[in-house]
């Protein structure tokens, strides 16, 4: 088929996986064969045009093949599985991605090469992500720190540098910023264009049960939650105990996605001794309905001037394609600035609550620190 | 009931999964809600008593939850997946490991604390697992190498470290080590206690295939694999280049499983001008079956003092429990033996072609090197 011509393996496929295949137009093909099926529909994070996120039902070929080409209404990476008679089942052509509580196909669809460069593995110096274990008293734990060192690390040996505290959402964990969101490449890219400061950036799981207490089960929420303790009492400890950082508050920010930038409000305007730098990307500000700027988060908007001298960078970004969250945040900026607040507000074009809304939010943010 | 409280989540689990569950003597109980499925099995590699992989018929219950308890054969990591009626569909409860060219459901059985200390995090200095991305000639694509770095790497920045290359199995890929083989941990508890030297390990994608050829489907064998023009040609310098190694054949070494073991000895004993460690983790030595001492490996063999000169170590690796590898590599180790050549012959007791095989050999391997 000549159309059919356009369509190449996605780049999330595993090695020599033909499906789900895309094409240069943005659409996504997606194949599973399930002879004894019923019925098979395709769930995709993201959704098409304006008909939500499925699931849509598939069809079947003479060989039990289930077959459905989609047109996600943005490009970049979403989530995705299968419903097989009422089963979620992952596509076994795809690689996995952390989200939703379980390990989740996933599907990037990709944007021009102009649009994707500065997420792309390039020709310039490459730093590293690196899988560092440590013990964390909170949890009573050895736990997983995912950190990104900028090239020069291992060759500046005399260099110290500043650290971002970079978080993922609710459902995902400390590997989603270098798989789902390509944070290496950004950052390599913005470094090796002059663009952001080298610096360290420190990746965690935002979920930290106390020992006694019971982890949630996949997907729920509730259950306490001591990722702020963790922070504090354990990471940023390790964290400068470990790496050649600079262990000052103008130093070192924050920014998560989500649940993390909640996470990410929650500690920074509570402990504006440890941070300077304070990013909010695809958050509401608050999860109440009511935000009285001199009043949340224990008054700290409350004097200004006063918030304005301490806090270098106070950013605040989200998709246009995400009212419910798009729309109390820009309106929240819009008082805290009425209050005389300095505050950045970036708007991704027509992404909704997804990957490339994040890893735009990381390309503006992450220049901006550290100057 | 009281036979169940001595079930506890696997700890291959995702966080919060109470499935599959472990209990201390060494049985693994599987769950999988799907109502609507007319069959569901389980198919566990490494089987349980005699019974093979399976697959074995799971219960329904009321509610549409299919359960089984088995006794895996060893302890340890095992794949497994779920057969939904006739569709292979992997956990939700479980974290992914890559395996049988895709990404599969894996549970770990655990020993008993003394068993299994040496690949446990403990109390010791931590090395780093680092995702390095480069770019290799040999595919004209980026790739991404796994290094291990030991504890000391990045405060003892004069000193030099011997590398050893390490490679998985067959439909794995360079994250298995670090995953399924919990190879940074055995590397940590070794040189903690003084019974390896510090060293770097390079983990690597087994897999390479020259641009303008066709990438074998995930699971099918065959197609042109130019891995090992990748390690000479892109990988080694790469690694010499980047970090701080002793770039010289007496302080480089090469092993892998399975797979990993003959291209282990397809290169090192094709290149002994790069390589003077060998090591084959659960391999038969030859993939044909007339291995003549005096010609294989273009005749490498034939002169067993200079062999014993050059090669520091010929280290050939087991199960007791995997007679297709086990009797055959025996057996070539005794014909090498009898020609007057060094080898080092390991058994791992009542293990079959599975990852606990594989840590025994890495924790046997290891403190061989280098000295």
């Amino acid at each position: 088929m000549s159309s059919e011509a356009a369509f190449v393996p996605a780049p999330t496929n595993v090695r020599g996986a033909l499906y789900p295949s895309v094409s240069a137009d943005g659409r996504a093909l997606f194949r599973l064969a399930a002879p004894e099926a019923s019925a098979v529909q395709l769930h995709l994070a993201g959704g098409q045009c304006t008909l939500g996120d499925g699931p849509f039902a598939m069809q079947r070929d003479a060989d039990g093949v289930w077959e459905l080409t989609v047109c996600p209404r943005a490009r970049g990476f979403h989530y995705y599985w299968f419903v097989v008679d009422g089963l979620a089942v992952n596509d076994p052509g795809s690689e996995t991605f952390f989200g939703y509580g379980r390990q989740c196909s996933g599907i990037e669809v990709p944007e021009d090469e102009v649009a994707a460069a500065y997420y792309q593995s390039r020709d310039v110096p490459h730093g590293e992500v690196r899988a560092r274990w440590y013990y964390a008293k909170t949890t009573a734990s050895w736990r997983r720190a995912m950190v990104y060192t900028p090239p020069d690390y291992d060759v500046a040996t005399g260099r110290r540098y500043p650290v971002l505290y970079l978080q993922h959402g609710a459902g995902e964990d400390e590997r989603g910023w270098s798989t789902q969101g390509r944070m290496q490449f950004i950052m390599d890219n913005l470094i090796a264009a002059g663009e952001a400061a080298p610096m360290l950036v420190v990746m965690e799981c935002g979920y930290a049960t106390p020992p006694g207490q019971q982890t949630p089960l996949p997907g729920q929420r509730g259950g306490v939650n001591a990722f702020d303790r963790l922070v504090i009492d354990d990471l940023i400890p390790m964290v400068d105990r470990t790496y050649r950082t600079l262990a000052d508050r103008e130093q070192r920010a924050m920014a998560g996605l989500s649940m993390g930038s909640m996470q990410t409000l929650d500690i920074t305007l509570r402990n504006l001794d440890l941070f300077a730098w304070i990013g909010s990307f695809s958050g509401p500000l608050l999860r109440e309905e009511r935000f009285d700027v001199a009043t949340v988060f224990d008054g700290v908007f409350a004097d200004a001037d006063m918030f304005n001298r301490r806090v270098k960078l106070l950013w605040v970004g989200a998709g246009t394609a995400e009212p419910r969250i798009y729309n109390p945040a820009k309106e929240r900026v819009a008082a805290l600035r009425a209050a005389g607040i300095h505050c950045v507000w970036f708007e991704s074009e027509a992404t909704d609550h997804e990957w490339l809304t994040w890893r735009r939010c990381l390309r503006d943010w992450a220049p901006r620190l550290f100057r």
